[in-house]
């Protein structure tokens, strides 16, 4: 051990937010404030300070924010992240000498001792300090400290040693010799604000044409566009487009009957038209689909495309890459298999090969190909069936020329799977909240997800429905169930999206009974949909989306509260994000009115003890005046699935 | 990335137990095992298993022990820790690719497909397992693939190829070539059994004459050893033993006037005849503080040393190391100071100079010097106030000769303090016992010290009083509070003191009306006892001696489980060791009898639920017949303060 590490006198511990000590990174957005906590604490009685360094990385130099004591040993300082980008911080702290000296100078003055040899102690710390100092501040401790040593009136010299002025400047000049860095540097990713605050609509493009069979095109999809625009969406999210495999191709409800003129699922990607980097010839050209881009972006809207790296049998890296594909032993390539099913239309890349280089650069090259071409979104298909190794790499790699690529993970595996996906770079993860369904799973969940480590890397995306999961509440509770969940995920989640038209227009008739599979389903069908059909949700959805916009307390998920309430069925919460506080009561029952009195917590709400306030209801603009903690509601399904109330002080 | 890496899909995290990243050990006494849990991932399907590595330090090679799942990605394994010393553990995971091709052949065998060719996807399996394999594993697997290959009937292929045997095998000759080595080697320190099971008596031998007034000796105080013995305790502790300084020594109940004729404070340290390597003449010598250290052996008792780094201004060290002290602008050597109070007999070692080294090995000389003579366990007094560094290169080093030597930490400071210096080596802990009174004061403490990180390693001492602590519960609540204590220290903590006999012969007039400080305190004069006074607690502190040595439930501190009760002032709690468990109910009040139902965990007690059990007291030998989880129970402080009953199923 060093004579310099044996004057070490400061230990930082217990640095929050840490994400596996430091091996992976928290996220935040553009514009938040990155609040770190730490405990520090040092032998004996003397005072103990710090501060939180923080960089853009790649920069040699730290900013300092000095600590505050939260008492108990523990600190707090926070930092601003104003770029996208990755950023880092750690902890430092060291002993406060002057400021420990100060304090004991106060309780020998209190005391009334004799501190002549006091001042001269003190003296010597701003004489130190004044070495280190330059400037102004070196000049002001070189006077302070001859005003400690002289020969003045023992008050006037106490006086100015115990000066607010003297302080601040000895705290601008500390000693850090010795100082403690703590030994995880944590970075931290920040993305831009849709990353947080997103409405999704997932549409099929090649169902967008208004004749009835035809094969829609990007022109047709582009014609879509101020339809989801004016509902309020700002991401339109595509199943790939890229040319299906004919071999073994799947039918209409995935009967495997396909080879004869059926479209095939966009997920059985590669033809002899090409593979992931090719688009499909019946949606158009390459300049459709950036016309369609430009048509989005005129709307406010972006488009996120489908990243299923998953091969059909002809695809054109089957026959140039054998070693890119598993072989079984009598020569033929593996397809993909969940045993005892088997789905011969696929065959998945073998990244347990012993030269992994060449394809994972050409899976780059795939998603650099689009990026190029305008896409700053991707929806990743099963993330979890390629290793984590992989993703961690890609989205690093991406990041350094395109930082604002966004990455969501389509996983529905088991949890800490899906965490470590969050972990290694997904910017948002789809999540179980469509199978969840009572009040207490959702206030259980969110709570998972808002209040455990979940909360630093893991930003869910709440999904109504998706071409592979119409819910169960959806089959049973007709528009009542349509109604709730839209509200749901509007509210409990900064990110949200639907698969539509099929959930606007509530489409909700299974495949057989007991199946979460759609009859008809588009990813095996031309389907087309008759958007003024009756009855709908799109006013809801529209409306919500609004709300979302204007409530800023919406457009983020980690600051939520949980509310009592006297009936199980009433699941009430509310959000905040500064003044702007939305307080939401849902009926989580598609059948049945409940009614109920609310326990609310006013602290949650920004509300003093006694204070009478009217809660205003954004959905029907109805009224209440509201006092305490008690408070009745009632809702019937029919009519409305919620209150979404904004709290106005009378 | 290297192409290995690229290989790697298992990811390790959540391993426990695990100290700040590996920074500190988890602490374990010899014979007991290390329970590690782990979650372990991997991409797609396949199953993932793994091993706990773990060794002793200083081997190169690993033992390995293979994990078991729990659900949910999580795994666990054990390993024993049977010699004092330092282990340490990692995890490793790797696909399990046999294990996933049998579960996926018996899934396609069930489903009657032709599985010709998956017999020969495991036969390539089972002959890369041959090729690592040696002796009979080797012939045995190529046994085993040339079957599986072979053109024998089908039916007795898949038997062989579903066959324990064979499974068991491939499970012993796995393939690493991918594995994933979990990135933290956590070190685990194992003490001998007293460091977790111990009793201590604090006693002062000066006050062991017989005659009133004379100075005590060594020979003296191997007198009382006899009488301790019969106490039960297996711990003397003494405090310092070194020559006590002249300078301003103080005198009888801390008055600045003991220069003359006064026996000083032993904290003390240091005059013409010696510092901390020599005895206080009074005492005796060196012989006969070896004959003291023999006699206690020859009783099953060790001796416990005070390890106090500070000195009187008359120590040796002042004159011989001036920089080892911090010195006044004039001149004068900085006494110990906590303003405004100043405690100008003692002089603190300055940890803070330029070049710690000489004196940082003198102090060490000084532990090693005590050790040489026999001694095992040291108490230290105030170890917060010297550097964490210091403790965790003193204690390491001490470890490295002598792995059998005990700390306990004095430090009834900040709760992170107290717990940074359980991670940096200290043995065992203080704690905050003495000031917690209420019920629902000792079910938070409790939990906090058993469930949490703490457990790991942080040991609690619980003390019933020290010279410095006349709790205000044994000033006002008399025998019964004394009693009180007396069950609830030997109980809830493997370990305990108390200072006597003091304790013993309920001593409890403090210095002034809210002082904690004892009247004519034996840190500053010669105290004269009445072994045989009345009243005293002498019965019951050998009665609940007794009881932990026969009740291995009450030889640990981590196993224990509170019950609820329907009255707050009764604390009911059990202990569980294997088949042992005693349970507890506490009267939290010394003054008023309290009576109440126990609301029974009988899962922790090892009971079923509609079972029938009978409780006998080991105090007084009463059974009562139970029947459930609710039971009743009544206690008066004046008669008993507790029931310290065992199960006894009927």
């Amino acid at each position: 051990m060093r004579n310099d590490d044996r004057r070490k006198r400061v230990v930082v511990s217990g640095v929050a937010p840490e994400v596996d000590g430091g091996r992976y990174a928290v996220k935040r957005i553009v514009g938040e404030d990155v609040v770190v906590t730490a405990d520090l604490i040092g032998d004996g009685h003397d005072l103990v300070t710090g501060d939180v360094l923080w960089r853009k990385a790649g920069r040699r130099k730290w900013n300092r924010v000095r600590l505050e004591a939260l008492g108990n040993d523990a600190y707090r300082a926070t930092f601003p992240v104003p770029g996208i980008g990755a950023y880092e911080f750690t902890v430092q702290g060291w002993i406060d000498a002057f400021g420990s000296w100060r304090r004991d100078l106060e309780k020998r003055v209190d005391a009334n001792q004799d501190v002549a040899v006091d001042l001269l102690i003190g003296a010597a710390l701003v004489r130190e300090a004044a070495e280190r100092a330059k400037g102004v501040g070196k000049r002001g401790l070189e006077k302070y400290a001859a005003q400690l040593e002289g020969e003045g009136d023992i008050e006037d010299r106490v006086e100015a040693a115990l000066s607010d002025h003297l302080k601040a400047t000895m705290d601008a000049w500390p000693d850090l010799e010795h100082a403690v860095t703590h030994d995880v540097v944590q970075p931290v990713r920040v993305d831009r604000r849709r990353a947080g605050f997103s409405a999704w609509y997932e549409m099929f493009p090649r169902s967008t044409s208004t004749k009835p069979g035809r094969h829609g095109t990007f022109r047709d999809a582009a014609k879509r566009l101020d339809y989801i625009a004016d509902l309020g969406f700002d991401v339109v999210y595509l199943p790939p487009i890229h040319p299906i495999g004919k071999t073994l191709r799947k039918g209409p409800n995935n009967n495997p009957d396909g080879e004869s003129g059926a479209v095939g699922s966009p997920w059985a990607i590669g033809a002899k038209e090409g593979g992931h980097d090719a688009i499909h010839p019946e949606l158009g050209t390459m300049k459709d689909f950036k016309t369609f881009l430009a048509a989005a972006k005129k709307l406010g809207m972006e488009v996120a495309l489908d990243l299923a790296l998953q091969c059909a049998p002809d695809h054109p890296w089957v026959g140039e890459h054998p070693d890119w594909f598993r072989r079984r032993p009598d020569g033929s390539v593996q397809y993909a298999e969940n045993p005892p099913k088997k789905y011969e239309d696929i065959v998945p890349l073998h990244f347990g090969g012993s030269r992994p280089d060449a394809m994972w650069s050409a899976l780059y090259r795939i998603v650099k190909h689009w990026i190029d071409a305008g896409v700053r979104i991707f929806r990743v298909d099963n993330p979890h069936t390629k290793p984590f190794v992989f993703w961690e790499w890609l989205i690093a790699k991406i990041r350094k020329t395109d930082p604002d690529v966004l990455f969501l993970a389509e996983a529905f595996t088991r949890p800490k799977i899906m965490a470590h996906l969050g972990k290694v770079g997904f910017t948002q993860s789809y999540t179980y909240f469509t199978w969840r369904n009572s009040a207490w799973e959702f206030e259980q969940y969110l709570t998972e997800l808002t209040t455990t480590a979940s909360r630093e890397f893991f930003r869910p995306n709440f999904w109504t429905n998706t071409p592979d999961i119409l819910a169960e509440h959806l089959v049973k509770g007709g528009p009542a169930a349509f109604a709730m969940r839209t509200v749901l995920a509007t509210t409990l989640s900064g990110n949200w999206g639907m698969y539509g038209p099929a959930f606007e227009l509530m489409e909700n008739v299974p495949v057989q009974e007991g199946s979460e599979e759609y009859l008809d389903s588009e990813k095996y069908e031309i389907r087309h949909w008759d958007l003024d059909a009756e009855p709908n949700v799109k006013d809801l959805i529209r409306t919500m989306n609004r709300i979302r916009h204007e409530h800023p307390a919406l457009q983020q998920t980690n600051d939520i509260t949980f509310h009592e309430t006297t009936n199980g069925e009433l699941l009430c919460y509310s959000k905040r994000a500064g003044d702007d506080v939305v307080l939401v009561v849902v009926n989580m029952s598609w059948a049945y009115p409940h009614s109920g009195f609310l326990n609310l917590d006013l602290h949650a709400l920004g509300l003093a003890g006694g204070e009478k306030f009217t809660v205003r209801d954004l959905l029907d603009g109805a009224t209440y005046e509201w006092e305490g903690e008690r408070n009745y509601v009632e809702l019937e399904p029919k009519d409305q699935p919620a209150h979404v109330f904004v709290l106005e002080r009378s």
